[in-house]
């Protein structure tokens, strides 16, 4: 199951809407075939599985990262591929949340006179595939909240400055961490700063994650890196109902995808662009700020996994802040997380939290 | 050398104005004596451990966490007790930068005949005595600046409350971190704030270091937990030559050891205030904040180790901060400082950073 959920976290940010799972065959204790769902969510991991072991499924135990489908999507039933190879055992991580599988993917397959067992390293797997359980139950995708900060929790000097606070291998995993995304995202203040082009780089990583800004009034350069790249690498603009049309439709001419989201005071609503971002199809998305963006998300309870790089350096308190305003009175409304691990990146420290499992 | 090492580690916050050093007598591959720097600063570390051994210390190794003393002080020289005893072979971890010693403990050691081996394990033990090399030297204690904070880096809520951010398992932790250093040092706002009395707690460690306060002006509150235990723990307040003369007898009158100190601007002259309290005897000093403070000891470059304990919450940017302002213009300004570890202490994390080595 190690390797089953190992194989399947390699699809992740590329199987979006689909969930990347992972799918390893072993007959008499020798690993027959390996599969995981393929960029796009398509071919599924069961079936790329069962190909390589072919003949040799027959009679083999399945061991798979989720619940294998029963539905006919896209692509027929993952259950009845397992059926019609001829598996005799079909181990499972977790169950599909998805009300069209939810159960009976494991149904069909006992219908069959297949063993099926479950509930084995669900935790994993439940976080694994936590972005696509979030869009199918709540519509939204999994957010992770990322923040690159001084030791005194600072994201730039008083004047912006901000390149580099963290070290090369720090800003490497982040490039990593990317990867594993849907899509990128950034507020609009981060946008104007830095003029990031939110791609990864340096990895020998063909694939490029989606990117998403947050701009109310769409008051985004139009010759910047985001800009020029929207063509070949999705851009969605996340932008208020007053925003000037002139700049949606330069926009939309450069090739970027425009979702209109409801305002929330004088900012845009933060579960209405999750709502937005899940209904066009994200599943995780990788929120690396600013300030404001961070302490919208964190005050809405939307930040299920936060991420801290920290440096050994000290930028006092006229630099800017990594989470904005949150106007909490008392310690006790500050939103909590618990630690998953912390750990050094080169001359900085990795911290990762997540929201406190209920 | 590192059991001597961490023998001599127990006497840490209570040899002062002595280095705490650690011994242990080594005869035929057995452990015949073993002793540390008691409290108070003596005995010394090497007749605690040659009595343990008794006549065993004929032709025996003493392993020594620092170059034994060859001066007469308050006892007679450690050299000589060594070469008395008839100990064959001294292994030290590091020359002592004490000018009444410097080599000449070993000189005396090698003129009776006894050989001498130096430089193991020294980079450790350079760190373990460099409060009492940087008094020796400087004229000033080590600071260790302790601040615990949320994920951001704030220190308090906007309306200043602070109990609790961290976690009991990183407070304990705190409290034994007091108990390994000279003294406990915070500002004034600080002392106001939090009315904190600075002691060891929870540990049953009867040993209480010494506590300091950096206020210009003395406006302290004279019904607080600081002023009711000054009597029986040491209390020094580093204060203005401008301080109410009233207010300074008052004090005085509770028991505090007053330190004139020379102003820099608007606040007290850091360099001062650390050759104060480095006179008064103090190696290693532990500096709980707060901003003000913290920012006034790393702007002028006095902050030895830097120790982090960081909770899973967001404050926002209401909350205090924990480095005031430091005037920095481009991060290449900005104090830097090495990892020394991260870790999981219950539900925080841990980060210890130490200066450059140059």
């Amino acid at each position: 199951m190690g390797l089953a959920l190992s194989l399947g976290r390699r699809g992740q940010g590329r199987t979006w809407p689909n969930p990347a799972v992972g799918c390893v065959i072993v007959k008499q204790g020798r690993v027959v075939g390996r599969g995981w769902t393929q960029p796009g969510g398509r071919p599924h991991a069961e079936p790329m599985a069962l190909a390589q072991a072919g003949a040799a499924a027959r009679g083999a135990t399945a061991y798979v990262s989720l619940e294998p489908c029963s539905h006919h999507g896209k692509t027929p039933p993952c259950a009845q591929a397992l059926i019609d190879a001829g598996i005799a055992r079909v181990v499972a991580a977790i169950e599909d949340s998805d009300p069209r599988v939810s159960g009976q993917g494991f149904e069909m397959l006992r219908a069959a006179g297949i063993k099926v067992t479950t509930g084995i390293r669900t935790e994993e797997a439940g976080f694994d595939h936590e972005g696509f359980f979030l869009r199918t139950e709540q519509g939204r995708p999994f957010v992770t909240l990322k923040l690159a900060s001084s030791f005194d929790g600072r994201i730039a000097t008083g004047s912006g400055q901000s390149q580099w606070i963290t070290g090369p291998e720090a800003r490497r995993m982040v490039h990593a961490m990317r990867a594993r995304h849907d899509a990128v995202m950034v507020g609009a203040g981060t946008a104007r700063a830095d003029d990031p082009s939110l791609t990864v780089r340096d990895l020998g990583i063909d694939h490029q994650p989606a990117r998403v800004v947050v701009s109310r009034h769409l008051d985004l350069p139009l010759m910047s890196q985001l800009a020029r790249s929207a063509k070949d690498i999705p851009l969605y603009l996340c932008h208020g109902t007053g925003a000037d049309t002139e700049r949606l439709r330069a926009w939309e001419g450069l090739g970027a995808q425009l979702l209109s989201c409801n305002a929330l005071g004088t900012q845009l609503d933060p579960h209405d662009v999750l709502d937005q971002l899940g209904s066009a199809g994200l599943t995780r998305v990788f929120c690396e700020g600013g300030g404001a963006l961070a302490a919208t998300l964190l005050a809405h309870d939307l930040v299920d996994e936060l991420i801290g790089f920290s440096a050994g350096l000290a930028i006092g308190a006229e630099g800017l802040p990594s989470i904005g305003a949150l106007g909490i009175g008392h310690l006790k409304e500050a939103p909590r997380f618990e630690l998953i691990e912390t750990r050094p990146v080169g001359a900085d420290i990795l911290h990762r939290w997540r929201r406190p499992q209920s």
